[in-house]
């Protein structure tokens, strides 16, 4: 099979697709997906059966049981699914939106129009729930998209793909607004990366050398999340019950995700009167600490941080810990060795929040607040297709806005150009 | 020399000098570019001196009369120039503002505030004065740059950028803020595009094959300018002498621009009555016609137009004419053969207005307007480093607020995630 050929017929398909989508009204949008939602509920039985022979085949390949419990498709999870399509009903729709709109003094007027970007690539790793959420997600902003998931899932995830598209179809749109790839091999990926005549922008989720890989290869604009090496800095003179709790939090309300403390930084003002009950807590939660030498004078037990612990991303019950000698220090280290995810302030002080929140470059800078709530339901945005950890076009939660672009629209009366 | 490691430290520094940039008030800003104004008029006839080098080694090499003229210094368009740099004084901040800040249930708030890029890579060529303007909009919008220009000007670009970093450090700022390349070496592009720990954008301005060399070369966000093939729609019933007058200012007032109109699209039922006259009057103007079979019976001195003419961007005093039956073969037209920068319809149909307005998926869409008017300075958003022909982040004109990104801050009294 000539794979590059293949690639450009869906790429093809897909931007015709995406011209109809563009002016397809939002009651349109929300009827395909409540049949999807409904087709998918219908549909179990036929899922799980898909479903078992990606399982069987990462078995026979020695995928770990956390892989292949990722993997699996139940009638829970597939409730979830259909339930995710509904929340996406619900959301409001942002194509069409004229955000703003001004008088020129020649007498003509200027907007801004939301529109869809037109073709997107997703390409991602293992959990099958993306097919849907990532589709449902790109049809109700106007989107039509290529989809590309792992090898390890390509019967679950071909199997969700005609769910969809038969919904899709159901409310009479063309069913390439949604494709899954249907073959494995990794040509597929290399030529949908520099199909720039067909595809807008390409979303990978998945590892570093994934991503790596792709930003590499691509001709498409990618946006991309990368480390979420996120820091809490307690400054001084904070309310240090306040600060526990939201370290407490941060760090072990869910440690394998992207927004879990990383890094604590406190002020050696405040450090012998916080850090020793804190981290005596956090041990016996079971998270493993590395210090600085300071904070080891204060806790002996704490293992020694090396250089290479600042930069690391754990996503795991370990915590490292420096004490610093003011905010300029904290700001420094993060400047250095943070990757621009989440970074919080715990302080009373309002020219340190003031200057916190201006100064740190990151997607997301919070004061008294928990880094856990970086999240795009949390901020009120409705569901995302992941968290930018770019600076252009969507930093932080990617919801159905970040899924469109805005064009700019004149309306005149013959103006001309002097 | 190890040109690697010249353009590594370059962007060590403009990491450096961004971090510095990001936190400087408005009016620091405002006094370094105000001194580089100043210092630009002192400095004319060094600049003089330095660009005639480049001028001579132009001449030996035999560039074009019009390449020599684009490169020249004369004291007027160094006036020019620090006249721009006093207008980029005038316009307002981005850097700071929250653009919005809303209530979450638990009670804490969420906001989004501009912040700088970072670092922009601006890979140009030919006109000096470039190297002046995007390092004035870069240093008022917070960004550090790394101007990489032609070879044929790089003593001129190296004494502008001397003369600006003079300005910068009269203002007590970095002067690393603005660096122009100080080598030719191709070497130093392909260093550039792949400095994506130092380097947030690259900009490039110049020709196609100089953007695919940096699509495929970069792994650095790019925003960037290809073809404008630029449509006019005159539909039936519109206002035939204000589709005139339209027609002939988007092709006529300068035709050298990407902005220029390229093709001229006319409904059968008004060809008869309007095309005749319109192309004759082209003719006296010295434009040359290429028309469709449908054209060419009404006005049989019109060349005939091949599939490649639907697709060629000009920038010259040719016009391609075509006959279609309705908007919808026009908006067709214009999905297949267009570059979605900018696209015209005449009408007096208010739902074809409507239509053409949202279903045309261009930068910029125009009711009753030359498309002419597709300009930062028209639109009044100031100076702009660009246009965007691309889709995301910027998409038009790239003015100060296009040059800054959005980060999320919360504001908490201690919450968490549940």
């Amino acid at each position: 099979m000539d794979i590059g050929k293949l690639m450009q017929e869906m790429g093809v398909r897909a931007r015709r697709a995406a011209r109809v989508l563009s002016g397809t009204p939002t009651g349109v949008k929300d009827r395909a997906l409540e049949i999807v939602a409904a087709k998918l509920r219908d549909s179990a039985p036929i899922l799980r059966e898909e479903n078992a022979k990606d399982i069987e085949a990462g078995r026979k390949e020695g995928l770990s049981p956390a892989m292949l419990d990722r993997l699996t498709l139940t009638d829970g999870r597939i409730e979830d699914m259909a339930r995710s399509v509904e929340e996406i009903i619900s959301l409001p729709d942002p194509v069409g939106e004229v955000t703003r709109i001004w008088n020129r003094p020649a007498g003509f007027r200027v907007g801004r129009m939301r529109v869809p970007i037109g073709v997107i690539g997703i390409i991602y790793e293992s959990r099958p729930n993306v097919t849907i959420d990532a589709a449902a997600l790109c049809l109700k902003s106007g989107n039509a998209c290529i989809l590309r998931g792992g090898s390890e899932a390509i019967h679950s995830n071909r199997a969700l793909a005609a769910v969809f598209q038969e919904g899709v179809k159901g409310a009479g749109l063309p069913e390439d607004v949604a494709q899954v790839v249907p073959v494995t091999d990794r040509a597929a990926v290399r030529a949908l990366l520099t199909m720039d005549e067909q595809v807008d922008l390409i979303i990978p989720r998945g590892g570093k050398p994934l991503i790596r890989m792709i930003l590499e290869n691509s001709t498409i604009p990618v946006i991309k999340h990368l480390d979420g090496v996120c820091h809490t800095y307690v400054d001084a003179g904070s309310d240090l019950e306040m600060a526990g709790q939201i370290c407490l939090n941060a760090k072990l309300n869910r440690p394998g995700t992207c927004n879990a403390m990383e890094t604590l930084l406190v002020h050696t003002g405040v450090a012998e009167g916080f850090l020793p009950g804190l981290l005596e807590r956090m041990k016996e939660e079971g998270v493993q600490i590395r210090g600085c030498p300071a904070t080891r004078k204060l806790a002996p037990w704490v293992q020694e941080a090396t250089d290479e612990d600042w930069g690391t991303e754990y996503l795991d019950l370990i915590l490292s810990v420096k004490v610093v000698a003011d905010m300029d220090e904290a700001m420094d280290h993060i400047a250095e060795y943070g990757s621009a995810h989440t970074d919080v302030i715990i302080t009373e002080n309002h020219r340190h929040a003031e200057r916190f929140v201006r100064e740190v470059d990151s997607a997301a800078v919070m004061v008294n607040a928990s880094s856990r709530l970086h999240d795009g339901f949390v901020f009120g945005l409705g569901a995302e297709i992941g968290i930018s950890t770019d600076k252009l076009h969507a930093r932080g939660p990617m919801g159905l806005e970040e899924l469109t672009c805005q064009k700019f629209i004149v309306l005149g009366e013959g103006h001309l150009r002097e």
